[in-house]
């Protein structure tokens, strides 16, 4: 029989990716990271503003081993980052989705399950016109799948007051964590409801602007959502 | 007719919480913020470590014009932010609802309907028991109203286990987005679908745990959840 086909290597665990604490639930594995960025489109971005730490949720996409970060040129991260020639802006970028409420019989073990991707690295302004459109391209069908050819293009104006970030994926890790409530072994007893509550995302019905001209229907990519 | 009641008054803005762009989304109103750190249980908090930024998704609950962390006496923000006498840790802790997705008919209009709190501060551990158990019991019941009630409390050597950051709200604002796409004028014949998407969260059915004696049923603040 053939020997089953190797996954891409993991990502190379360093001192600030391997955590203090719940070790085991922290993975390397570029597969389970790519599907934890893919599945939003919202992340949170720190970096250090005169001396201080600053989280902002931003819009993001990845394309292969990077991720782009969307901002506005007058926005102060991406202000500080500056362009390929600068040394950048140190962010972390993290991503975390909620699955579920565990409910345990003690307080002490109560917890949710989720899995997160944190991304340690230095972020650059991409000046590139050509790689900026496709980031913003990027970020666009990464939002909406398939939005980017359904909607007029930026124009030179619109791509100079619109910046864009890049940041490698190379210090990277993910935690997960699954399945029902650790209880203790003295406690199955007690009276109180266990279990886990799913945590379910999705969308309503699309809302039409005011000013929508009738005759244009729904999308097949967003009639799919 | 009676004056109306006002308001509590707005948290006092400064250099960083007025944002450099898109101002005008900005809000320091107090009954908002709380509103918006209420509705859900999950915050990322970042802060500094060996000189760089660090983002971490993590529980807490609201108590008047406290914040309360929870953590592992294990984990790094909570270890490096010492008790009440030390100096304490730098954070910034956000909180981001997405409400919608905008669908501009030019790429560069698109943009996201959200909500969120950004809370800059010193966050400090909390080591008073009676505090400490209050926060615990509210991080519980901010993530499932009542349910503190309705399991096994805390005892000494879980509590000795569990660490809570304290960040009182001082430095606070929101930044809140809502309504349809601003196209430009020129964009309004394109034949683009325009408008937004509602972005909706919910629970699905509790998954009892595999142990959990059938005669205990689903509790009332589960089955409103």
């Amino acid at each position: 029989m053939p020997e089953p086909t190797p996954g891409p290597a993991p990502y190379r665990p360093t001192d600030r990716t391997v955590p203090t604490r719940s070790a085991d639930r922290a993975s390397y594995d570029r597969e389970l990271v790519h599907g934890i960025l893919d599945e939003t489109y919202l992340c949170h971005l720190g970096f250090i503003r005169d001396g201080a730490p600053v989280v902002l949720p931003t819009l993001y996409a990845r394309v292969g081993e990077r991720l782009y970060v969307h901002g506005s040129t007058g926005s102060r991260p991406l202000r500080m980052a500056g362009d390929a020639k600068d040394p950048g802006l140190a962010v972390c970028l993290t991503v975390t989705h909620v699955d579920g409420l565990v409910l345990a019989r003690s307080a002490f073990h109560h917890s949710i399950n989720y899995r997160s991707v944190v991304v340690h690295g230095t972020a650059h302004q991409v000046t590139d016109p050509d790689e900026k459109r496709a980031a913003l391209d990027a970020v666009v069908d990464h939002v909406v799948p398939g939005r980017s050819l359904d909607s007029r293009p930026g124009n030179t104006k619109e791509l100079a007051a619109t910046a864009v970030l890049r940041l490698d994926l190379a210090e990277v890790s993910a935690k997960v964590r699954t399945g029902g409530p650790n209880d203790e072994p003295e406690d199955v007893s007690l009276p109180h409801w266990t279990g886990v509550v799913p945590v379910v995302r999705g969308y309503g019905t699309p809302v039409p602007a005011d000013d929508l001209d009738p005759a244009v229907g729904l999308p097949d990519y967003l009639s799919v959502l």
